[in-house]
């Protein structure tokens, strides 16, 4: 979509030209860079520009009857960004295809509501980090959902799934997933299962703040996740975020043992019971602090299946047994208990009609799997040591040592996908597949 | 209880008493310490000796055919626990009550089982940390019940309500709750919520490991928990544990701010958007690193309701809305949301029976109030970014700033249990009550 009548007109009338360099003055606030192009951006307001500000950040603004707009004649134009929107891929950069499946990564102001919406597509994402052109070739960049993470469900996984697999085996050195940060840690899970044999990154990578602020994190985001696609050592899923408040890193970590665990800091995502696989630096250093599976040549292949009658319930003190009743009812055929401490749920309460024991013993014997996790998220689950655990582990319920409530969730989606009976689903829950389990946890993964 | 027949002949041929110095061998391990007394001893096992090791920890030592105990003649004898057992508490030192509710600070091994169940009276707690008679004068010490946290319901929140302002109303300069880990910061929530008027530190402490094992934190907590409760010029609810892995010092946590992070470090609890209120050092140093209530003369009351039917759901990717609408069948009348990111749910997804949107507006025609919290715990939620927040928002459901899920189910439990409107409840909901809301977080207070 090209810019407005009106904009068009203004911009001739002062010779501008994408590239070029200006100073815009709206009410008192000046904003100085380079003119970004419109033609590539599918929706958005045209009455707006999207100046190139020397941070390296995009702003857009909005031309009223009170902005003042004014070429810098004799300045120099931006020659990065002529260089990639004219000029051809560098063919000797590692092939990457990008995912864009909505998310603040993809959005921009929506004028209309004044919040923001998933209105960016992935070329105009890329047209604003033109950095990008030096790390990686891009081989293809495909728009395959444009939803809010919060939206998303196990379906649009299991097509994530089978489009990364899909890429990679077209030859590209990894896969970029462009994601709404909310429930990124889920997916990143899904993938980590979903995609079997991985040999290469595929690197989930979204921003916590909208392209129009100057905090915005999408640039160093991408930089850095292009860079772990291009050359990183590594044949994992997982998600590369913000390492620290500023702009200095960003971390690789494995998609088993990520969550996000900040509302609105760059740095949410972090470690929970392990170490970040990477550190890179957005001039193109990488520094592995925690082995991980390394690039091979196995041939990835989709396993991405999912059964949709599975769900979390999070216990605390007069969790009503009818919310797992209610599941049972519907023909649930796993819950994971997000219980309190090692892993235990009300057991022994003085109302013993408060007990989720005898609810529990009941889906076991329907076939139902109960998985037992902590909503401490740090630390490992124990059937051993206190008597309710002891209970529960009898009654039939499964330990998941140091595994996350939302990978366990989305594991035992996955494996009752398969036609996998009771036993070696319960087995394949509590066996190691994809980085959620560890047989020790570093004392120094807490809280980092 | 004394101990058994078998015990006092072997105790009487080896001429011991309570305070001597005696070493136990069983199968190859050496215990060297000092007897502690039986008598005050309720339950447990009589055939079990505990002995007080050189390291200050206790423990319990089953006498079998293969165990061979000496008494070490010509050895001092345990003065402090002599001073404690034998002499008057000094008076002059600050009246503190003891509440004992059960979990492991009250727990000592049951040989029955091979694991940790809550058998240890108030006594044996005290007995065991024979310092405490230098910091505080025990003016009573009570086992309110004997539960295991995860066996809690909100109708014990309301005992122990009754119970702290009971003894604060006799005269107490502080109450020390003696609580299971596992659920030890919703009752923290509650208390802090049901005691109005507090003008004393009222001091929930625990335990992470069992009293017999060598990493023991039951001593450290009950010091520092003391020193807090005896001198702290603090008027709030807090929970007090380590604040390291070391035994270095001890952390004062905000009722309402605090949460169990860790399955089984000693440091497992932390301050959420916030910073601690007080360290607390065992030698009797203490800082103020938050400013707080401070001690007064209010006279405290008890306003302990909580109405049962309030729920927590969190919600991911494929919640399913029939456990919402399982709760609205049964009658709730309270939900919190433990949205994703800044507070989002299931709103827009490709297949619309997966939005919990018209789940949430028929509730909320039907009189509930449902409250959004993020499971990202750090960071602060908001309807206006977003456009599913807004929908959401619209919907009717009330955004609650930083206010963590669990204080928010134990708030509105609260208040609903009042005899207010839905406008009102909803009103106090999102209104700082109990430090539990604050305008602006702090960013040196992430994963700390």
């Amino acid at each position: 979509m090209p810019f407005s009548e009106k904009i068009n007109a203004l911009l001739e009338s002062k010779g501008l030209k994408p590239g070029d360099r200006l100073v815009v003055e709206k009410r008192g606030v000046i904003y100085e860079g380079f003119l970004m192009p419109r033609e590539d951006i599918e929706r958005g307001d045209p009455d707006c520009l999207v100046i190139k500000l020397d941070s390296g950040y995009n702003v857009g603004v909005k031309i009223d009857d009170e902005t003042n707009v004014e070429k810098l004649t004799g300045a120099v134009k931006l020659e990065k960004f002529d260089h990639f929107s004219s000029q051809p891929q560098n063919p000797n950069l590692p092939p990457v295809s990008i995912i864009s499946t909505g998310g603040t990564i993809s959005s921009r102001i929506d004028y209309f509501t004044g919040a923001v919406a998933t209105l960016f597509s992935p070329e105009e994402v890329l047209q604003g980090v033109p950095e990008l052109g030096e790390i990686i070739r891009i081989r293809s960049a495909e728009k395959l959902f444009n939803l809010y993470s919060e939206d998303l469900s196990p379906s649009n996984w299991c097509k994530m799934a089978e489009k990364a697999v899909e890429k990679l085996s077209e030859g590209d050195a990894g896969v970029l997933v462009l994601h709404g940060t909310d429930t990124m840690h889920y997916t990143s899970a899904a993938l980590s299962f979903m995609i079997r044999d991985l040999s290469s990154p595929v690197v989930l990578v979204g921003a916590q703040r909208s392209s129009d602020r100057g905090s915005r994190d999408t640039d160093m985001n991408l930089i850095c996740a292009s860079i772990l696609a291009a050359r990183g050592d590594v044949g994992e899923v997982g998600i590369c975020m913000h390492g620290q408040m500023d702009d200095s890193f960003c971390l690789y970590i494995r998609g088993t043992r990520v969550r996000k665990m900040h509302t609105s800091r760059r740095d949410a995502f972090r470690p929970i019971n392990d170490l970040p696989i990477a550190r890179i630096w957005p001039d193109g250093r990488m520094e592995y602090v925690n082995p991980s599976v390394r690039r091979g040549s196995t041939k990835p292949w989709s396993d991405a299946v999912f059964e949709d009658k599975v769900a979390i319930v999070k216990t605390y003190p007069g969790t009503p047994p009818l919310l797992i009743e209610s599941l049972l009812d519907a023909g649930y055929r796993g819950i994971v208990l997000e219980g309190t401490g090692l892993g235990h749920v009300p057991t022994q309460p003085e109302d013993q009609r408060m007990s989720l024991l005898p609810t529990v013993s009941r889906g076991v014997e329907m076939g139902v799997v109960f998985a037992v996790t902590s909503q401490c998220l740090y630390g490992r689950t124990s059937s051993q040591v206190y008597r309710n655990a002891i209970l529960l582990s009898e009654a039939g319920a499964i330990y998941l040592e140091d595994m996350l409530p939302e990978v366990a969730y989305v594991k035992l989606g996955w494996l009752l996908g398969h036609n996998y009976d009771v036993a070696k689903v319960k087995r394949l829950m509590a066996s190691n597949i994809a980085g959620e389990i560890s047989t020790r946890i570093r004392p120094d993964t807490f809280l980092i």
